[in-house]
């Protein structure tokens, strides 16, 4: 249960983050729906087929098609008003990598594999929802490019395996785990920080 | 044998549009060959990793390899041929996406799927084949930008589900909801008639 | 043993074959590595999905991604040294494809396909990596371009079947092979060999 109103948590905050790209792309509105759903479910998507979960989990939950129906149509309604939200493009996606980081650690945890490996599944399934959208789009993906977007992913899902050796209900850790992935993108945007250069800048100016 | 059938037919008209588009890009004869090959069963196979129906068909029944490398073969040899048929590019793309939306209409059937999953799985594996086609050379998918497209591949799916409670053999419905997907397509075309902007057309002039 | 030794030198031939595209486009150092890690893994990543191998080798083996990551944190380190190297990016390469279009032959036979499909395996292994590098650096995959690539994997991969039939250790066989791959690249940019260009002169001028 709680696991679920993560994912859809999750699913509905990638979606609208897709609708945004890909109205930037002038998409038709099946082309919207389909980056929607790309961005949202792409990620665990890839999660699900390299663990081998097949049929993958959207196709026998009708719960995220339509989640993500019903996302796109309001954003597409709503588009004006969604237009001013676009600083908030950044607190949406946000939201949903911490989401998706502790659920993809979660099944890594389920497929018995080693923490390093709960962490990149965890890191995968946040990311590549959005690497997927990208590509789509005919973009280098941008997490490729700036902003501490993955490490904060890769912070909260480390942080999971050293809070679970303490007391604490592993609920708790869950959301204390998303709310670090989310401090961590949050305070690296205000503060601009950013992954060292390792381009001199000679090289960079041409 | 319905089923192979149907699959072959779709798998030349494909290869084909494949060809087209890798032509247009001047790829060489070995990427004109994987374009082409991707366009034919790219579709097919990424709805057997979802539904994690491995080895994927065509590593099993090499006939559909053998298929795609003549017609690659044979439209390569008539490629000046093949440019007075430009014009029926959409004609060869939109049999193929006809036979192909039921063939993955079956094959979520057989994994018992809901009926909006079976959808879903029909007009993956009619139009995912032309996205990755339009991502290996760096397009965003025509699909996303114009025409009624994926549409109908949708009514045409869906058709199936209304005719199944009729008494009607299942090759007919098939066939019925085979010609729905074309026809659909075609008047599409011809009428112009296309997925309703979503954007003002100030917005668009820039 | 032998097989692991072979994907080990693979991963480090492709890993920097990676980085160098990555920094060509001026990725922060998660994307290098990135880019760097599908590279590697890319090929063998989708012909074990396409198999069904799943979870994917190197969600197993940490090997894999300690191995990559070292290789990227060398080659950052490093980075002004392999610029000279740059000419030496095809050789790197050349290696890696050798290598892995065997491994990719020997997972063909362990999935009892036909030999056939066993080429078409051990090629995807091989050059499939580069390909989604150069998608997700929005790039046309060099490979459908130019250079004698894909062929030599595909007849280094068929010398194999016509080899295991002359009374030879298996082992034997593989070095051959790989060579056999390795030295058909190195003469065809030696000799300027290419795939024959199926486009008239007029057409390619403008």
């Amino acid at each position: 249960m709680f696991y679920l109103v993560i994912d859809i948590l999750g699913t509905i905050a990638f979606a609208i983050s897709g609708v945004l790209v890909a109205m930037d792309k002038k998409l038709d509105p099946f082309g919207v729906f389909i980056v929607a759903f790309v961005t949202a479910v792409g990620g665990g998507t890839l999660r699900d087929l390299l663990l081998g979960n097949t049929p993958v989990t959207w196709l026998l939950q009708p719960i995220y098609i339509y989640t993500i129906l019903i996302t796109v149509v309001l954003s597409i309604l709503f588009r004006k008003q969604l237009k001013y939200l676009r600083t908030s493009l950044f607190l949406f996606d946000t939201i949903g990598i911490g989401l998706y980081t502790l659920a993809g650690v979660e099944k890594g945890l389920d497929a018995d594999l080693l923490p390093v490996m709960c962490i990149v599944v965890g890191t995968i399934t946040a990311c590549f929802g959005g690497v997927i959208r990208d590509i789509l789009c005919n973009e280098i993906p941008v997490i490729f490019r700036k902003e501490v977007y993955a490490t904060a992913c890769i912070i909260g899902a480390s942080s999971y395996f050293f809070l679970i050796k303490l007391p604490i209900k592993p609920n708790y850790i869950y959301v204390v785990c998303i709310l670090i992935v989310i401090t961590v993108r949050l305070l690296a945007v205000k503060f601009k920080i950013a992954l060292p250069t390792i381009y001199p800048p000679v090289e960079s100016k041409k």
